[in-house]
């Protein structure tokens, strides 16, 4: 499956020419984000918190203690909503009205399913570290019984998913342009990792690990 | 007013040590972050979606097309959310069960009004862009009254509000610290601002402007 197939929930009511059709774009944006802002339904209402995940293949596995009230609430009998959104840019243009900021964002809608089967549930814990903080599952100690029974793990099929994107630059209006009043462009926004700062009780003997060190941001490596 | 307020939906149900109580904590948190996610209702099943807003005192103002489905349903009969996200690092710790992330977060609840008032909407206008883009609106061309027919803006009180972080090292259990098997620390996460990009159609004479030029991280300035 190598396009999105959209629903009318999921096909844009609004800059059609913004939606992104490929299934690779979707992963894309997935894999790049750290977090997600999933929406559950409360009392009526829509809840939105900031939470971890992780792909694979066309599974979203979300996690948190069995004790959250969004993870009890996201399993349930409603469809969630899963964000995802990366900020690229801020866009200046010749006029305020047309600022813009240049995005990707993923959009996720399904009812989500507790994994309850012993072999995906520690599977969606790999896939969930690995997400976070890759080369982890292999040099921290593994999940013991006791954490194992206090997680909880769920999964959401991406089969309904929108993505939507703008990366270019101004788009002023060409009375501004012939105006030539006011500077445009973009500044461009980044996500970056600085310097590893090491747990005070750590041995002096550690070094920090590759899988941490090849993380960090070249030039940004100063920036604490 | 210096506290929030909590109400039984805005008290943290886990963790508590986290909840953070002086208000300007949650001014910090809505004046760093850059966008917001709105979670509104449609059909039944909670909706997120990505987007804009600015801050004076205990108004949150957002924006959007007249036709923005978000929009025309978050400014209803039913109760939104919005939530800002920081995330500011990594957490490795020595265990896999016990990786986490720093980060602050503020969760809004309540039902939004539309901004009808011409200058107050102005004004929404004026606090949008300074939130986005500050110095635009001394920069930029002002909005006309074509563009100013075809926005709708938004206002949400702030006040039904939580903020929830995490900001510090590896918690590891005591018998992980002892067999001293992995490394712990943290990897601090940063949102830079890159060196500006000019408009294509930009006449060759422009410098960036202060304001833009402001911006820029200084170690991250070569980030492309």
């Amino acid at each position: 499956m190598t396009s999105l197939s959209p629903t009318a929930r999921t096909t844009l009511g609004r800059k059609r020419n913004r939606a992104a059709t490929e299934r690779a774009t979707l992963y894309a944006v997935l894999d790049e984000a750290l977090i997600c802002h999933l929406g559950v339904l409360r009392d009526g209402a829509p809840l939105v918190l900031p939470t971890g995940y992780g792909r694979d293949g066309d599974t979203l596995y979300l996690h948190g203690s069995t004790g959250a009230t969004s993870l009890r609430t996201a399993a349930g009998e409603i469809d969630v909503c899963v964000t995802v959104t990366l900020l690229d840019g801020i866009v200046y243009c010749r006029s305020v009205n047309n600022h813009s900021v240049n995005y990707r964002s993923a959009v996720i809608l399904g009812r989500p399913r507790e994994v309850t089967d012993r072999d995906e549930k520690m599977h969606g814990l790999h896939v969930l570290t690995d997400h976070l903080s890759p080369g982890s599952w292999e040099h921290a100690r593994g999940v013991n019984a006791k954490e194992f029974a206090a997680v909880s793990v769920i999964a959401l099929d991406l089969a309904e998913a929108s993505v939507k994107l703008r990366a270019e630059g101004p788009d002023d209006e060409p009375s501004d342009v012939a105006a030539d009043a006011a500077w445009a462009g973009v500044l461009p926004v980044r996500t970056v990792f600085g310097e590893p700062e090491p747990s005070a009780d750590l041995p002096s003997g550690w070094a920090v690990p590759e899988h941490v060190r090849a993380r960090v941001t070249p030039t940004a490596a100063t920036i604490r």
